[in-house]
């Protein structure tokens, strides 16, 4: 029986070269969000979607404003209103393509080698966003689409989306729908489709010690002052117990254990000792007594000082003992930790530790609380169902060490969960030159979301 | 009876006046030895004084080139060939005076207000340098100089000396004499005439860490390599006790025990917890356990962290694990302590603490042993003598905290010891705006030397 699903395939089959021409217009357009000089282009690059969407059939398609760059909001009904609505996130704006020698071919100039389409915003992520867009256009050319779709696709995801969290408090009602589709998490590798069902927060202070009123020479005053880079060292170094085990007061307290299920799934991924040697460089890793690197990376949480700088760094010796030091240090969060209780810890960490004859403050820069997916929510039951009819093996699940903060937004603000994958794999150089997106990744992409969209026509009004 | 003194101290009080006019000819000259626009004074300068010595009756004046900055040299034989020989040892540079803007009148352009003659230099140490030469003077004109004295007079003091060492080594014979008289320490207040017989040793390292390949994502990799911050902070941590004690291994083991007499000495000093407090600005002092301020300043051997700098200290979060990490430290030795076994220490110490996950190199940037002057030296007891003839007071003996590298290239290269001491207060401004020279301590050290000279002269062939 040839059904709708082997119809759009077939469509598809028949014309991936097309959309590869239509996804090169989209590469062409230099949408690097982080520098004024292409406004112009960052502002073509949400028109041209608009088009797209327009084109698509939209019954609505708005350039919304923000405090930085348009979000393209558009939405597309299905022949079945009852069925779900999926709100498909994407940006569509790149990182710089720095440095441009090392490129093999122009990054604005997508070009095809050895089954690969090179350039900037390939794999991150215009090529996922066509990915999704060809699997609407593929079915609709052959039937008819059986479930909703809204999108939310923002043009300065690469410079950390500084005006998104506002604009989505602002247009709460546009966006409604049932779960996000985020395709900007990748695969752990070709042969291992991926889905991401949690997500750490992050944490991120600035530590400040003073000491005495200037800085002093260490010859005259060494022997009667602390030295703030000593305190400040010690600070630190007590934050963590020689089996990695992070000492802020009640730090684990609210940490969700991780259950046998779940740890024997992490293990499926691979990602074993060797592997995160290779990636790191290290000859050793190191980490929380007890737990495996993939856990340690994806639900444990860590605390991780990012900088330290104090007193005289230049050429040759200064006999100085400085007035001031600095260190920023953030945790990665795991599910029900909270970031202000974080903060409170840290502060009673430093109340408690911190001699008297100094005097310390701290600044928050970040809190981004961690987030994570149910495995049984029927969205990522139809994703993974998906992956597994087109590659034929069971999807790994993965919780990814760094944070989304679109992700909290979406869970925050609309109360939305994010079925969170991609087609993207680790060598495709995103953010490096010669990125590039897999052709074999494009279209098991496509089969993938064309397949994911007839399985969530089985859930309406769920 | 009129002594001889008393003849060489009349003419002095009758013509002072005369010799500050000669002094502010010296300081008129711009010896700036940092700034290479200014290498033509540093020339007029040495000239200067090569000028001073010949119509001082001088047997031998040479300007002496270095890798740097010529140093003077001049020889004025006595009428007693078998009293002692005089080294002076002085320095002809001075600082820049910036910031210029800041001075009550022109830095070269001396002026007298209030008892106290302004300009750079005035203090440290033009200044120090005319006294001793007014002395001698004072001395001639009125008989028979009744030492003999040979002059050391460098140009790059304010700049480290650079070329001093391998230009002493050159010169050994030249400057063949029984002790050095460096006027270029102070009194530690006006009514407090000191002599310094103590300076601790400078051993300074950079420590080097090494961790992952390249710096690394948090939120990707933390929690499974060592933060090469957190090692650094761990190993600087560990190297003093909650009571401030050292923990390098037998870092105290040569350390040169302080006798009843000499704690009583520094004790006398004056220079206790509201001293320093006033002075660093620290609400609470803080040091080695068991001993007091001066004491640890002076006698005992300190270890600080003078600089530290890894990872992202600019604006915002970054969520960076850095691939590396740099300190740079110093320990401050007392008598007895050897650099080199210092440098092994911690050596022996960064091996057994620093974990096998990173790797570590030290670098050496200074190596200074201390010195310390018996304060038996005959050369001592007459400079003693000579204060309290002047103040009317037991002088103070003072050992600093500083290290002064001539005094021990002049004890390790002419195995010369140094009488140390000077006459220019801690409100002197040296260093800074303001420089100035009070003109009681002027007049009070002339009549200092002067006598010196002649208690020395009882000490023939000693």
């Amino acid at each position: 029986m040839v059904t709708n699903k082997d119809n759009a395939s077939k469509y598809f089959k028949e014309n991936w070269q097309e959309e590869i021409k239509v996804l090169n217009e989209f590469l062409k357009i230099k949408t690097i969000s982080s520098d004024s000089a292409y406004l112009d282009d960052i502002h073509r690059g949400a028109n041209w979607l608009a088009d797209y969407f327009n084109n698509l059939g939209a019954v609505d398609t708005k350039i919304l404003e923000t405090d930085k760059h348009p979000v393209v909001y558009s939405q597309i009904n299905g022949s079945n209103r009852n069925a779900p609505t999926v709100l498909l996130y994407g940006h569509y704006d790149v990182q710089p393509p720095d440095p441009i020698e090392l490129w093999q071919s122009q990054p604005f100039e997508p070009e095809i080698r050895e089954g690969n389409l090179y350039a900037r915003g390939a794999s991150d992520m215009k090529g996922q966003i066509i990915i999704a867009l060809t699997a609407i256009k593929s079915i609709q050319k052959t039937g008819d689409l059986p479930v909703n779709f809204k999108f939310f696709i923002e043009g300065e995801e690469e410079i950390g989306s500084p005006s998104i969290k506002s604009f989505l408090e602002k247009h709460k009602d546009l966006f409604k729908s049932d779960f996000v589709l985020n395709l900007d998490a990748g695969l752990i590798a070709k042969d291992k489709p991926t889905i991401v069902y949690g997500l750490r927060g992050l944490a991120y202070f600035e530590i400040f010690i003073e000491g005495p009123k200037q800085d002093l020479h260490s010859g005259l005053f060494g022997g009667v002052v602390r030295n703030p880079i000593q305190a400040l060292c010690e600070l630190l170094a007590g934050m963590k117990n020689a089996n990695g085990v992070i000492q802020l007061p009640g730090f684990y307290d609210d940490v969700a254990p991780l259950s046998k299920e779940e740890r024997s799934s992490l293990d499926k991924l691979g990602m074993d000792e060797d592997f995160y040697k290779m990636q790191t460089g290290a000859r050793l890793l190191h980490g929380e007594a007890g737990f495996s690197p993939v856990e340690r990376v994806g639900a444990r949480p860590t605390l991780d000082i990012n900088g330290i700088v104090s007193g005289y760094t230049g050429e040759g010796p200064k006999t100085v003992i400085p007035a001031k030091a600095m260190a920023k240090i953030s945790m990665r969060l795991v599910p029900n930790q909270s970031p202000e209780k974080v903060k409170d810890q840290l502060v009673r960490y430093l109340s408690e530790k911190a001699p008297e004859d100094i005097s310390w403050r701290v600044e928050e820069l970040s809190k981004d609380p961690a987030c994570i997916t149910n495995l049984d929510f029927y969205a990522v039951r139809c994703f993974s169902e998906a992956l597994e009819s087109v590659w034929n093996i069971e999807p790994f699940y993965q919780r990814g060490g760094g944070s989304i903060p679109i992700v909290s937004y979406f869970k925050e603000i609309l109360g939305l969960e994010s079925v969170l994958s991609g087609f993207s794999l680790p060598e495709d150089n995103i953010h490096s030159p010669n990125e590039k997106l897999d052709l074999d990744m494009f279209k098991m992409g496509v089969e993938t979301v064309i397949q994911f969209i007839y399985e969530l026509a089985k859930h309406c009004g769920d």
